[in-house]
């Protein structure tokens, strides 16, 4: 059996792959029924205000937001880029476990040029479900919050 | 016997090592002799589109390539940095692996600042030769496809 | 126990973890009391000139550092994240490991706008202290040399 290491590092790649690969219902699938899945700017987060820009309490909002993405499809056309280091264990309890891995996203427009849209760092508590590591909770604490688009799809 | 894993994260760190640290020669020889390389957009990609950036069908192509760049030496001087995410494995059949990796490559110029060249998806198939892991195939898949300079050494 | 590579990659990813959670004065713990840490362009070290950007020759050089640092508190006000690629090992001699890695850190200013900082090549010697792996040397060998701010904290 693999180690859980590994297994982490391929979720965590595994989740850069659906997103960059425009695999977005897929992706929803990579997180627990009820799920925490919030982007939050990093002042918010270090002063502990709870306001996020995008907060879904489970993953029946996740798909929703993904649904009305695939049916609104007026935002900007774009290709994002994740590039996740490894990750930090911070704990394991019983079949949970927290990590940490610095996220940085490049985007790439209609026009072919390619500019950092967004650093910061996941926050993740991984649970196995069923034998497969799925996200519990995702905060993604994002440095960035001047950005020239809107956040349309995940961080 | 090293786990093939990290035997792949090697060759892939091996590959950026030896482009950024102008080693263009022996990069060549992370490849087969029958190997093909190229660089693509991502949307001629997508669409089943043939047409490449640049398109090496074996490895004497690729040396013959580098022995061009340094005899002619008139392409803009600069360094590049290769971020490559850990890599996702597709396929694995003999002695033959598919994985897919997220690059970013970064480039330096001759006035010290760096900017964001090439971001994209290696697609990768790896043979094992004479007890080594070699590229048989490459594709470089470029969502940037608007660069303010040429492509010159590889990707 | 757990393998050195991943023990390597632990210290790495511990060390940018440390520097982008502004936890300086826990991060100079990760280097051995006779640790040596320099930032050099690039170009003035691939033609052997020792002329450092930032050179400490040991920990407690290091330590005054980040204290001047918390003193003077004048320097811009940002937030850095350090991408690591993992490491290639160059060689093992008995306790000791060099290794290497690019790096790129990206900077995001009070603005809230993220900018690429600095990209390059870490070169470290790592050793075994009681059981821990700590830097007995590193080099931040940075191609960016043209940065609109100064380096204040470290790369």
């Amino acid at each position: 059996m693999t180690p859980y290491r590994e297994r982490i590092q391929d979720l965590l790649i595994e989740y850069a792959w659906r997103l960059d690969n425009d695999k977005l219902e897929e992706w929803t699938e990579l997180f627990t029924e009820d799920a925490r899945y919030e982007i939050l700017p990093r002042d918010n987060f270090d002063r502990g205000y709870p306001l996020a820009l995008l907060c879904c309490r489970n993953q029946a909002m996740l798909r929703d937001r993904i649904l009305a993405l695939r049916v609104a499809n007026e935002y900007n056309i774009h290709y994002d880029r994740h590039m996740i280091n490894a990750p930090k264990i911070m704990d394991v309890q019983g079949d949970e476990i927290c990590i940490e891995a610095n996220y940085l996203v490049v985007q790439t427009s209609q026009d072919g040029v390619t500019k950092v849209f967004s650093a910061g760092l996941y926050k993740d508590r991984i649970k196995v479900v069923d034998g497969q590591l799925r996200f519990k909770e995702k905060l993604v604490i994002a440095d960035t919050f001047c950005v020239p688009t809107l956040i349309a799809t995940p961080i």
